[in-house]
C-alpha cells in the first residue's frame, strides 16, 4: 500500500506541511519509524522524540510543528487524524460476499446477498443479516436475531436468540451475547432458575471485545447504546444499560441492572455493583469497586498502593485496626485538650 | 403463549386471589408491565411500585396482598414462585432430537436417540451423551466424557477428555471444562509442565456461565457439587471443590485446591487463594481477596471505598504510612500517660 | 500404562532407592495414593503425610529420604522430577496426522504432512503450520499466520491474521490471539477506531490458557517471549511485552504497552497499568493493582484483609478519613511537644 502525503492529509482532515507527492508506505511510532513511514505525536510526553524521528512525516498539532524536522500533517486532534490514517493501512482482508458451502443457514433466515457468511457459521430461524455484514468462521447466531449492516463478527462468537446488533459494529472472537442472566431464586437452599426472558439490544457502532460476555435481560432487555466500546473479557450482567459513547476497558464486571451514563470511561478491572447509577461523563480508574451510585461527572478511584510484600504485611494488620486507631486519635485529642485546660 | 391465572397459580404453587380465567400472555416488571402481563414483588424496596402497576396480576407475599390493586398469586417465597412461572414463558426453542449431518461423532461414542446434536459438534471416542441432552453448534466433547440426561450445552463450548457433567445442567456458550490446570515446576528458571492427570466432575443441576473456565485436576479431580451455579467468566483452578448449592458470581477466580463449602454465595470479582477452606453458608462480598480460610458462616468483605480521584490521592499516600501512624498513636498515648502522671 | 521404578527414575533424573522392577501404574497424592502409585513430596508442609502414605514409591529430596517408608526416587528438585514423570501418565490422545475432511484449508496455506488438522478447522491464505502441530476442532487461523512445530491448539481458539506462534506451545480452548487492541481516538465525544496494524508474536514453549485474550499491537507487535506461561482468562493488551519464562496466573489484566521482565510471577487477578515497566524476577501477589513501574526484583503486594462485613463496615468509613487522621496525629505530636516544653 502506498499513499501520497496529500492523499493522507485529505483522509486525515489535516493541513499538509511538506511535499504533497511524498510517498508513505506504512505507519510507525515516533521512536521506531523509518523512511517511508508516517508517525504521530499526540501525547506531549513524547515530544522529545520528535527531533530524532526518522519518519518521513508526522501527524501533530500546531504547537509541535516548529519542532518537527520532517513533513507534517497538522491537525487540532492529531490522534483522531492518525486514527483516520490507520484505516488506510489496515491489512485485514475482507472476505467475498456470499455463503460458504459449510454455513448452516435456516431457510427462514434473511441474509443480504452482499453479506459474507464464513465456514461453519450457523444462523437460526428468522434471523436477519444486513448488507455488507461479515460473519466469520464458527459463529453461531440463534433464532430471531438481527445483525445490522456492515457489522463484522470475527470468529467463534455466539449470539443467543432474539438479540439485536446495530450497524457498523465489531464483535470479536469468542464474544457471547445474550447468554442467560445469573438469576436464581433460593427455594429452601436450592436454586430455582429464573428464566431470562429479555434479550440484548446493541446500538450502532459498538465494538465488543474478545471473549466478552453480555447477558440477556431477566424481563426487560440489556441495552448497549450506540458508540459504546467494550474491551476483552468484560462481563455485562442482565438488564445493565450502558450509555452512548462510553468505553469499558478489559476485565470490567458490571452487575445486574446497573445504569452507566453516556461518555463514561471505565478503566480495566473495575467492578460496579448492581442497581447503581453512574452519571454521564464519569471516569473510574482501574480496579475500583463501585458500591454506590456516582451522581456527578468527574474522576473516581479506589484501591491501595503496591508495596514490597514485607512492608505491606506491616500495614495489612493495621487495616483491621483503622476504626480503633481513629477512636484513639479522638480520645488523645480530648485528653490533651483537658490537660491544656487544667 | 397464553396461560390462565389458575394455571400459573398451580405451576407457581401459589394461592390465587382474583379471577381464575384471567389470561396472562407474558411477564413484566412491576414498573413497566402492561395489561396481560404478570409481575412480581419480592424485594420490599419496590413495594411502592405496587399501587401504580398496570400488570394484570402480581406474585407477592401475604404481607403485600392488601396493597395490591390487581389480581395476585400469593406465595411464601414470591421470587421462587416467579421463577417457576418464568419457565412457562421461556421462548428458547428446543431443537429436535437427532444428529445434525455435520456433527462428527466417533463411532465408539454412545449418544442417546433423544439427544439433539447440533451442527459442527465433535464428540470423541467412548463419550456418552444421555437422554434429552442438547449439544449446540460448535461444541467439542473430547474422549471418555459423560454428559448427563437433559443437560444443555449452548454453543462453542469445549470439554476436554475424561470429564463428567451431571444431569439437567446448562453449559453456556464458550465455557471450557477440563483445560489443563496451571501446574509447572521451576527447573533452573524454566517451567516444566506438570501434566494434569485428573479430570473435572460436575454434579447434577449445575449451571456454568458463558466463557467460564474449569481446569482439570493435577492428580485428583476438580469437583463441582450438585446445584452449584457459576456465572460468566469465572475461573476455577485445578483441584478446587465447590460445595453443593453454592453460587459464584461473574469474574471470580478460585485458585488451586481451594475448598468452598455448601450454600456459599461468592459475589463478583472475588479472588480466593489456593489451599484455603471456606465453611458452609459463607457470603463474600464483591471483589474481596480471601487470603485465609474462613471457618465460620457469615458475611465477609474487603476493599476500600470509591472517592473522587483527588481525595483518593491524598489517602493513597497514607496507606503506606499506616504502620507508622499506628506506632505514633501508641507513642502519643504513652507520652500523654507520663505527662499526666507528672 | 505401567512403568518399572527404574524406568521412572531414568525419566525423572532421580536416584532410585528401592526395587528397580517395582511396577508403577499411575500417579497419586501422598495422602490418597494406593499400591501401584507413585506420589511426590515437594512442600515440607506435607512431610507429616509421608509416614502414612500407601503409595508404592515417593519422589522426594535427600532430606526426606530417611522418613520414607516405601521406595523412593531421590532428586534435588522433586517437583521437577515429578513433572517429568507426569508426562508418562498423561492419557490425552494425540490425533493422527492428516487433515480432517471438514477442515477448510486455503490452497495457499502450507500445512506440514505430519500436522493433525481437526474437524471444522479453518486456516487462511498463506498461513504456515509446522511439523507435528495439532489443531483441534473449531480452531480458526486467519491469513499469514505461523504455528511452529509441535504446537497444539486444543479447540475453538482463534488466531487473527499475521500472528506468529512458536514451537512446542499449547493454546487452550477458546483462547483468542491477535484481536484488535482497544485503541480509539476521541473525536468530539465519539470514538474513532485506531486500526491495529501490529500483530502478536509468541515465542517457543509458551502456554496460553483457556479463554485468554492477547491483543495485536497498534503499530508495533505485542510480544510474548519464550517459555512464558499464561493461565486462563488473562488479558494481554496491545504492545505489551512479557519477558521470557514469566508466569501469569488467571484473571490478570495487563494494560497497553506495559513491559514485564523475565522470570516474573504475576499472581491471579493482578492488574498492571499501561506503559509501566516491571523488572526481571518480580513477584506480585494476588489481586494487586500496579500503578507504577517496579524497578527492583522482589515480592510486591497490595490489597486489604478480609473481615466480617460488620467489622469491615466500621473500617470502611475510616479509609476516607486517612489523610485527616494522619494530620491529626501530626498535630497531636506538635501540641504534646509544646506542652512538654512549657
Amino acid at each position: 500500500m502506498e499513499y501520497s502525503l496529500a492523499a493522507l492529509a485529505e483522509v486525515a482532515g489535516a493541513r499538509l506541511e511538506g511535499k504533497p507527492s511524498l510517498i508513505i508506505e506504512s505507519v510507525g511510532t515516533l521512536a521506531d519509524a523509518h523512511e517511508g513511514q508516517i508517525a504521530f505525536l499526540s501525547n506531549p510526553k513524547y515530544r522529545s522524540q520528535l527531533s530524532d524521528t526518522r519518519a518521513s512525516a508526522v501527524i501533530l498539532d500546531e504547537g509541535s510543528l516548529s519542532a518537527c524536522p520532517v513533513a507534517a500533517l497538522v491537525a487540532d486532534n492529531p490522534y483522531a487524524a492518525f486514527a483516520r490514517v490507520t484505516a488506510l493501512f489496515d491489512m485485514a482482508e475482507t472476505p467475498e460476499p456470499g455463503r460458504h458451502r459449510t454455513a448452516q443457514i435456516h431457510q427462514t433466515a434473511e441474509v443480504h446477498p452482499s453479506a459474507a457468511i464464513g465456514p461453519n457459521v450457523v444462523i437460526g430461524p428468522r434471523s436477519r443479516i444486513g448488507a455488507g455484514v461479515v460473519i466469520g468462521p464458527g459463529c453461531f447466531i440463534d433464532s430471531d436475531c438481527v445483525v445490522g449492516e456492515e457489522t463484522r463478527m470475527v470468529a467463534n462468537a455466539s449470539i443467543y436468540y432474539g438479540c439485536h446488533i446495530g450497524r457498523r459494529g465489531v464483535i470479536h472472537a469468542g464474544a457471547v451475547i445474550g447468554s442467560d442472566g445469573f438469576g436464581f431464586a433460593n427455594d429452601a437452599g436450592r436454586w430455582l432458575k429464573v428464566h431470562q426472558l429479555g434479550a440484548v439490544v446493541i446500538g450502532n457502532d459498538v465494538e465488543v471485545g474478545a471473549n466478552t460476555t453480555i447477558d440477556r435481560g431477566a424481563v426487560n432487555d440489556t441495552v448497549i447504546e450506540e458508540g459504546v466500546k467494550l474491551d476483552n473479557l468484560v462481563q455485562i450482567a442482565h438488564n445493565v444499560r450502558i450509555g452512548a459513547h462510553s468505553a469499558v476497558a478489559a476485565c470490567v464486571g458490571i452487575a445486574g441492572s446497573a445504569v452507566i451514563g453516556k461518555h463514561c470511561a471505565i478503566a480495566g478491572g473495575v467492578g460496579i455493583l448492581g442497581h447503581l447509577e453512574i452519571a454521564d461523563r464519569v471516569t473510574i480508574t482501574a480496579m475500583s469497586l463501585v458500591t454506590k451510585s456516582v451522581k456527578k461527572p468527574g474522576m473516581y478511584s479506589a484501591g491501595v498502593p503496591l508495596e514490597t510484600s514485607e512492608r505491606w504485611q506491616k500495614n495489612f494488620v493495621r487495616f483491621k485496626q483503622l476504626d480503633n486507631m481513629a477512636r484513639r486519635i479522638r480520645s488523645l485529642e480530648k485528653e490533651l485538650e483537658e490537660l491544656k485546660k487544667g
